[in-house]
């Protein structure tokens, strides 16, 4: 097992702007052994995350930068090839923040196992994973949406604001999704259940979204930023919630957009209305982790939660795949099958 | 007595950036007599505070604005000169908001009883009224300061930010100020006792800001915004809190500022350091004051809270008393002395 190459995307420059295929490199290494108490693991299948563009700017954020020449972070599901572990004997299937590679090794101190019979495995970077827990924990513990409030989440198709909208469904609250295209829109009302979708692209946005939010916005959970935010700060209620967990169309700025500044629109908007804005990641709530599991996957177990997998074949389409999800062009929770399931 | 002349300051017109002297007008009416169940008021105190001039603007805020011809609104500290109610007898001191005129009536249900054996009754208007309200309840309830954490405050002096910093200092809080003079930052460090203030006049503000916040800010009071809220958004420390319950220095804007756009930053500084901002005003939480009352009244009969007021004798100085506030002009709570304490 271990003679064989073990392929890895690293990191070859730090981005201006959009990432660009020469900022990534594919590197092959042998297939390391594990030492004592070890296991090997072998990836099956690998998330791909707008955070980890913020993980390759060199600049203080809420978690260490990848450093030129390192393995780009990301979560994986993996099997256990060969262990040194009890814990985790060969055949096991784990989760973990192994990176973009086909191989690595761990103490079985930064896994999870994972039960396939539950649910698919894939779905631990899902639903049953951090995106799912994302939108769980915001949504539930800063958006507090009501029976009968309106929620609204941009990304609405993907990962994080698909599940947030039935979320707040099963809450009783009224979804309204944003999502990219007409496509996506019609899947966010008629698979997932959303009470209406605007799509972003549209010429009137704003237009749009206040048309679909007749009683304004009690909870705008926040993942993207950029234009949408200009059409949601408007339709914000009193006493209304903001969850802040991501700012996707910002990523790749390189500049700050021109004027007027709309920071003190922002702020009087914040003061008038009594709004919350509160920013998180998914591991400031870590507590919630098996409540998270509990509930969740009774929901999908039960039917009242759906999800969308968008997979893409083999590691070496993983920088186009990544790049495509910082322009929205996935469809659903963005995975690349880097090995075969057993 | 109602034989006299009730002098008021009524809106004549809706001002366009800083008031205006034409934008007021002094108007002399009857003094009125009060009708069944009705008491006569005689102002002794008006405040003035810088909510006041959104009120002067006619869009959707959180309270409705004053109409042209209409007395401006205000607290006031009154003396009960007639009385139909026998809850009200003549000679009562009571607080109420009958707004910027010497006279008026009511029925006793939107006015409360003052205990002038407690504290001078001016102090209804500041330490033990809105103002001191505003500061218990914002910083209590939204920032919740730590023992050893930093709180910041502008507008130090003034009737809310001093004694935020000398609540924070309660708390255990080390208390950093931004005021609008050298003069008003040894006032805030020697006789508040705050640890350190700087002048938003400095050339360097940040840079000031910086020295005196080593360890950063934990809890930001935001009752200013403008160039203060630039120096103090990139000192704001992970799992930071933010009140907002004023922008003065925004409210006689007429247009936004020139960009670029800092909005962005601000969202991705919420992000990133996963801070809490959150708007309020005080009647948010009414349910606090008796609690209030009772522990302001203690810090303030113990010593441990200090007050300086500012006043102003005569309404038809009232005006440029409140001109003078939204620059900044008053040092302490200002209160306009429209009649003589009984």
């Amino acid at each position: 097992m271990s003679a064989g190459k073990n392929r890895q995307i690293v990191l070859a420059a730090r981005p201006s702007g959009a990432p660009k295929n020469s900022d990534f490199a594919l590197k092959e290494t042998p297939i390391p052994s594990p030492g004592a108490g070890q296991i090997l693991l072998r990836t099956i299948h690998l998330s791909l995350d707008p955070y980890m563009r913020g993980r390759m700017n060199d600049g203080p954020s809420y978690a260490k930068p990848v450093q030129i020449g390192d393995v780009m972070t990301g979560a994986v599901v993996a099997e256990v090839m060969e262990s040194d572990n009890p814990d985790f004997p060969t055949g096991t299937i784990v989760e973990g923040r192994t990176g973009w590679q086909e191989y690595s090794l761990s103490d079985g101190s930064d896994v999870r196992r994972i039960d396939p019979s539950l649910a698919p495995i894939s779905t631990a970077l899902g639903v049953l994973g951090m995106p799912g827990m994302t939108a769980y924990t915001g949504l539930l513990t800063i958006g507090q949406p009501k029976a009968g409030e309106t929620v609204a989440v941009a990304a609405a198709s993907g990962a994080v604001g698909g599940l947030v909208g039935q979320i707040a469904k099963i809450k009783g609250a009224r979804a309204v999704g944003i999502a990219g295209s007409r496509e996506k829109c019609d899947f966010v009302v008629n698979e997932l259940g959303f009470d209406a979708c605007v799509s972003h692209r549209d010429q009137d946005l704003a237009g749009s979204l206040k048309g679909a939010c007749p009683s304004g916005i009690d909870v705008y959970f926040e993942n993207v930023g950029g234009p949408v935010f200009g059409a949601v700060l408007p339709l914000m209620n009193e006493f209304s919630r903001m969850p802040v967990c991501g700012l996707i169309a910002h990523y790749n700025a390189t500049s700050l957009p021109e004027g007027p500044d709309r920071l003190p629109i922002l702020m009087r908007q914040i003061l008038t209305k009594r709004i919350l804005v509160r920013g998180f990641i998914v591991w400031d709530f870590a507590e919630q982790e098996q409540q998270f599991l509990t509930e969740m996957a009774g929901w999908v177990r039960d039917g009242s939660i759906k999800y969308k997998e968008d997979f893409v074949d083999g590691l070496e389409n993983a920088v186009a795949a990544f790049q495509g999800l910082l322009e929205g062009r996935n469809f659903g929770k963005l995975i690349v099958r880097v090995g075969a399931e057993p």
